[in-house]
């Protein structure tokens, strides 16, 4: 499809994230490590259309920069928010929530991901089917 | 100039930034705030040609992305580094340094500036001609 994938990008694709906690295909781009002034990494994730994060939580929150293509942000029991180029989103510590791609179109973002002491993030189940198709 | 304005840009060049502490057409587009998960404030900083800070420190160092155009980053001191569309700048504390657009064309950056308490910048004396002239 002509809008699967990214045009002009800023940063590379980057790596293949696991399918241990990614449905779909996503890539990972490390733009910056936690040290001693950063309390934070940051990436640049690619989503292609239909992949996503597995349910998960942050212990001191997220915050997403929507760089280009279209995707989802969704808590728990809320509903989805469509996201697009320009979009930020300052996700709470615990807070369940995935995000990922449009059914039909590509999804980057920049994540800075806060660390409560070592851990910055918790893996939970997978988004099923279902789950995608009622927000797609 | 063909190369003077941003084409597909991310974020609204935002609103213009004090010629106190800024030489040249310098805008923000705020992003995110400090809060109790963030201890760092966004804003996406889009500079006309030739456009540059002041000197300045941070108390807590500042993460640069750039997003677009080209720029410079420069140590008091040091050598100016070219900067281009998905470069990443890690700036330490206290180290007096100034960045800003190449004289031909606009550049554009994130810039993740973290507090030391209540303190995010210390602004110095503006970058002369001669200075902004030796690098450009």
């Amino acid at each position: 499809m002509e809008t699967s994938e990214p045009k002009n990008e800023i940063f590379p694709k980057g790596e293949p994230l696991s399918n241990e906690y990614f449905t779909g295909n996503a890539f990972l781009t490390p733009l910056l490590g936690k040290d001693k002034n950063n309390e934070f990494a940051i990436g640049s994730v690619t989503f292609e259309a239909g992949a996503r994060t597995h349910w998960h939580t942050h212990p001191r929150g997220q915050v997403l920069i929507v760089t280009d293509g279209e995707g989802f942000y969704q808590e728990k029991g809320e509903p989805a928010q469509v996201l697009k180029k320009g979009d930020v989103v300052n996700i709470p510590e615990d807070v369940e929530h995935w995000h990922g791609a449009s059914a039909n179109k590509y999804f980057v973002h920049i994540a800075i991901t806060n660390y409560k002491g070592e851990q910055n993030v918790v893996w939970l189940q997978p988004v099923t089917g279902e789950e995608y198709n009622s927000v797609k």
